[in-house]
Order: C-alpha cells, then sequence, then structure tokens
C-alpha cells in the first residue's frame, strides 16, 4: 500500500494505539490487512483472503503478527519490528492467534476484518467480548503527522492537476465511461497508483452521488459531476467539482451557488475543539435555508488517509471534537431527482487556527464544450 | 463483476441457498459484497465500506437488500427481483436490516462481510447466533451450472494463451516485475477484466509460493515460478507454471519431475464421491515418497469461480466428496529455502466419471532464454 516509514514510527504509532486501547478499557487489538495493519506495521499482504492474517497488540507484549506460512517470508520484510508466529494450512489458526491475546476482557477488532475470522476468536476466546475499532478507537488513524500531511496534500494536488487537465477535454457528443477514462489516466499520470474512483454523472445521472460511468452521451446543456480519487505514494485523493456543458440556465446557477456557498460556510466553521457534525450542520442549514433540504440526502465528508473513506465522519451526532492534522472531506450537495445534481468536495485539514485546503481547484462553475 | 445472467437464475439459486440453509439448520442468510452477493442477485456495490449493504434471505420472505441510500439507484439496476430497503447516514442500519431476519436462531453470514457489520447485527439481534458461510454452507456456489463452467473454461484458455505467449519474451536479464507486467497486459488482451496475481518468482524467491515480484534481475540458470489469474467475464483463471532459463541442472530436473507427477496423480484421482482431503494426500504421498515432503508447504488446491480462492479446499480434514461440476485448483509445489521452488497449476472440473482439466499448457519443463 504505501510506500514504508521506518521502523521508529511504526514502534510510536503502536504504542500511541495501546495507550488509547487501555484508555478505552481495551484488553487488547487486533488488525487486519488494509488501513490499520498498514498504518502499524507497513506490511500489506499480496489479498486479505479466508487464511488469517492478524497483529495482535496487547499491552507488555511483542507486536505478534500471524501470518500464513506461505506468505511469512513476504511478511518479514515489514519495516516494523515484530514477532512472527506462522500456521500452515489445517492449523487451528485462531487458537494461534489466541496464544498471544488475553483470554478475557474486551478487544478491538479491524472494521474490515473478515467475520469468518471473527467467529473463529469468539469460539476460540469465549471470555472476550468485540468491538469494531472504528467504534472503541475511532481516532486512531485521524491524526495526521508531517510526513502523512505532505503525501496528503500531494495526492490532492494530483488531482487538482487532473481536474485542470479534463477542462481542456471535450464531453459534448462523448460517454460518461469516455471521460472516467480520462480522469483515471489522469491520476495515474499525476502520481497515483491506484484510482478508487471516476465518478462521470451527467445530466439525470447526476442525481446519484455515487454513480458508476456508463455509456450515456454527454449532452449540450448538461451538469456533469466529476469525483474522482485514488492512492498517492499510499495516501487517498478525493475530489469533486461539477462543470456545466453550454452555458447554463438559471436554476442550475442558483443550485450550484447554493452548494458553493455551504461548502464555504462548512469549512470557515472548521477548527480544533469543533464537533465533527457541527460542519455537517452548517452546510445543511445554508442547504435548508435555500429550500433543498431534502435534496441532500448524504452527510458532508468523511476522513481521509491510507484510505479514501474513514473516520472521522462528518455527520449528525458525531460529537468528536477536530483535532490539528485531521484530514477530510467537506462535500455537500443537491440531487434533483431525473433532473441534474450538483456535488463540490474538497479534502480539508484542520491547523491550530481553522482549515487549510488540500484542493484548490477553483469553485466558480466551468462551463465547457 | 460478472456480466449478469437472467432474473430467473438468481431466483433458482435463492431456492436453492435457502433450501440448503433450511437443511443446515438455519434460519436465514446475510449475504454482503462479493462474490455471494454477486451469485445471489447479481448485484456489485462501487465499494465494500462501512456503510451496509446486504442482502436478507429468509424462507417465506421476498430476499432484501439494505442498501445505503445514495447507492440504491446503481442497486436497483441488479438482474435479480428484489425488495429494497435504504437507509441514510445517521440511520441505524442494522435495525433496518434486523427488520428483514428473524429475531433468534442461527444465521449464515458471508466469510468475508465486515467484523464492524456482524458485531452490529449480533448487538441488534441478540438472540441470533451466526456462522460463516464456508462453514455453513461450503458448498453453496461450488457446484457450477452449464453457463459458469463456460466461463471458467474460457478464462482458462485465456490463462493458457498468456503462457504461450510469454515463452517468447526474454526472461534473462529482465526484473521480475518487468515479466509480471507482461503477464498482466496478457490477462488483459486475453478477455480479463481484472487481474488478479501476477507471480514472478524467480531463483530463491521461487521458495516462497505467494513472493510478490520485485526488482530482482532474472539470471541465467535459474528456475522460474509464475503463478497468474483474474477474472474473465466475471469468472476465474489461476494458472502456474515453472519455467528454466537456460538449461536446468539435475536437482532442478529431480524437483520438477516430482511435482509434474504430485500434480498428474492427483488430477488423477478425481471423481465424484472422492473426499477433497484424499487429492491433497496423493499428491502429497507422491512429493513424501520422494523425500520432500516437509518443502511442500500448503494445501494441493482451492475452488474458483466467481472468486479466484473459495470453497473447496483440497486439505487434510475436509471431507466434502467430489460432486460434478465442482472446479478446483490442483497446484502441489516443492520450496527449497534460500535456492529455488517449483509448482504446477492446473484448474480442473469434476465429470461425471473423473476430471478435466481447464488449462492445457503443457507440463514439460520449458527453458527459456
Amino acid at each position: 500500500m504505501a510506500t514504508g516509514f521506518g521502523a521508529d514510527v511504526y514502534a510510536r504509532r503502536c504504542e500511541q494505539a495501546l495507550a488509547a486501547a487501555t484508555e478505552a478499557g481495551l484488553a487488547g487489538l487486533v488488525l487486519t490487512p488494509g488501513a490499520d495493519l498498514a498504518y502499524l506495521s507497513g506490511y500489506t499482504p499480496p489479498a486479505d483472503t479466508e487464511r488469517l492474517t492478524a497483529l495482535a497488540l496487547v499491552p507488555g507484549a511483542e507486536p505478534t503478527l500471524v501470518v500464513p506460512a506461505l506468505e511469512r517470508p513476504a511478511a518479514e520484510l515489514a519495516p516494523a519490528a515484530l514477532r512472527y508466529a506462522d500456521f500452515t494450512d489445517g492449523v487451528d489458526e485462531y487458537r494461534l492467534l489466541a496464544e498471544s491475546l488475553p483470554a478475557r476482557g474486551r478487544l478491538g477488532v479491524s472494521d474490515s476484518a473478515w467475520a469468518l475470522h471473527l467467529l473463529g476468536l469468539q469460539r476460540t476466546l469465549p471470555g472476550t467480548d468485540w468491538v469494531g475499532l472504528s467504534e472503541a478507537l475511532p481516532m486512531l488513524r485521524a491524526v495526521k503527522d508531517a510526513d502523512e500531511l505532505a503525501r496528503l496534500a500531494a495526492a490532492g494536488a494530483g488531482a487538482d492537476a487532473v481536474f485542470e487537465q479534463i477542462l481542456g477535454v471535450r464531453f459534448a457528443g462523448r460517454t460518461e465511461t469516455e471521460v472516467a477514462t480520462d480522469l483515471a489516466a489522469g491520476l495515474r499520470a499525476h502520481g497515483h497508483e491506484q484510482v478508487d474512483f471516476t465518478i462521470v454523472a451527467s445530466g439525470p445521472n447526476g442525481a446519484s452521488p455515487h454513480h458508476e460511468p456508463t455509456d450515456r452521451v454527454i449532452g449540450e446543456g448538461e451538469a456533469v459531476v466529476l469525483d474522482f480519487g485514488g492512492l498517492a505514494d499510499g495516501y487517498g485523493s478525493d475530489t469533486t467539482r461539477t462543470v456545466h456543458v453550454g452555458p447554463p440556465g438559471p436554476e442550475v446557477r442558483e443550485v450550484y451557488e447554493v452548494v458553493r456557498a455551504a461548502q464555504q460556510a462548512a469549512f470557515e466553521a472548521v477548527a480544533p475543539g469543533v464537533p465533527c457534525e457541527r460542519i455537517d450542520a452548517v452546510a445543511r442549514r445554508v442547504i435548508s435555508d435555500a429550500g433543498y433540504g431534502e435534496y441532500f440526502i448524504h452527510r458532508v465528508g468523511h476522513g481521509i488517509g491510507l484510505t479514501t473513506h474513514e473516520p472521522p465522519y462528518l455527520v449528525a451526532g458525531e460529537t468528536q471534537p477536530l483535532v490539528p492534522g485531521m484530514c477530510f472531506s467537506i462535500e455537500p450537495g443537491i440531487y434533483l431527482p431525473g433532473r441534474f445534481g450538483v456535488r463540490i468536495e474538497d479534502i480539508v485539514t484542520v491547523t491550530d487556527t481553522g482549515g487549510r485546503r488540500l484542493n484548490d481547484s477553483t469553485h466558480e462553475l466551468q462551463v465547457l464544450s
């Protein structure tokens, strides 16, 4: 996933994770392939499969990585200093992992751990109870250090360059898929080793926030939502701009300005100590006051880091206060079923005094041919 | 994932799944994004995330797909006839799904469902207990129908064409990564929309079965393990051949012949009614008798279909009898640490009378330049 950091970085992160776990009343953590494991060990297995790969983090014990024997050589290249325990097919891998875990108490497990593996652990350690990491330690990876911020900023700058470039291609008469292919090529040309999404949603398709590009031909007089991102040097980009093919009518202009004002107001509300849900509420208020409240059908944002979707979530009910170093999207939208949609999204990081955008493409409605 | 089949195919599969579930004492099934959901509904969401997407299958009730509101338009394009229940951010999605599930009893859940989601369901339905589908209904997707077999055969033929092609490229003096790039391009050129793995393991790297290609330069006089596959029209390919750069010495020849004999013996043992573990034992016996038993460090094979790794697993302890229509790999190997490795792998399907290979590249050791 990411190009690794030094062993000291992982040792520090493991210490911090254990301190946070203890404070949250957890007796240990089980991290499985994906961002949690990459964050704490630098290791990403070739694939996340029915064969268990898991890092056991328990106070006072050496971090232990349980791996299939056939992947141990790859795992030993992990930059973190780890103890390894491997198993061959047919061996009870849950019993092996359990040897590095407490027999009772509350344990945290990666959100995306396979249900199969969690069930195996619950069966093997009947005295334990389990909680997902995003619930137990939601902020584990949320505050980025300087190295991580630099990578997120570079990923954002790459995505901005892609938007700049896409303004020069033809939209009218081409399909959504063709423009999406341009976006993907642009992301790869601008430092991304992985493309996660390239939403091109034209006309009525824009009213579906997670629309997958189709062979629909983009027409004159249509709004087009472009939402794209991926991983560059292991860290995520995610930006959205809505453009218009030919001159926009008054309704599109009005909706666009409401979304733009909502995005700006939410951005200006960012500051240390402000609860996450407040950022959502600020954007929602602007949109509701303009009469479009029922057409803003998702939360205003999500964290970003080793993945393009992670805590903190900026959503009603999330009272977590913002902390300098947190990075997340601010992406209000208005979706008019059967007609069109508008969304504007930047990645923003919390500074000591407010917020700083990691995307800075223009927010002016771009009119294309 | 796959190009869809007709609604009748999914209706039949749901019926069969429910019948099997009832017979296994299950009160219902929860299928999450991936092969299970694709198999039973034809739907694959843009991504598998912290937002729940799940199909509830319960006897006597309409199959119900719980989806995030913002993905409902995409979900409604699923070829299966489904009832939809959507939720917006902040709503308790587990409570919504629970409305379509029994309040007590044993329920099956997709192996790769997120732990986060399983924990949410366990909390919401304290009267239930849960089991992974590969344990409860391991053979749910194992027996392929004629359409599926045709797609697997086409994927296998594509992979064989890639091997044929790679014999013409230069190995000596190029890096593993360069050859892996050739393999990936070959898979795409031969009908694969997704490349899952392109293992190129030269010299001592060949002793690591799941080696990831590196910048190691392939040398004269080295064995190179090539293991590659992906999805073509939604169905998997997976084949391995070991080639040699320059004339092989007597030890490589000997090890190669042992692996070849083991693969052939295991293939010849395939027939309806034979327990899965028997195929593993037959291959292992050949390798042990030759004195290399401790160097064959993985099971002999795994099922293949909508994924490249699924039940049936051909491993000690798996007593499931083979059934016509099952498809799986037979891939014995010998791994000599620090020296070299040899593996030969074909996909095989069970016929009414024995086995049929879906790969037919030569098993003769190919000597390259």
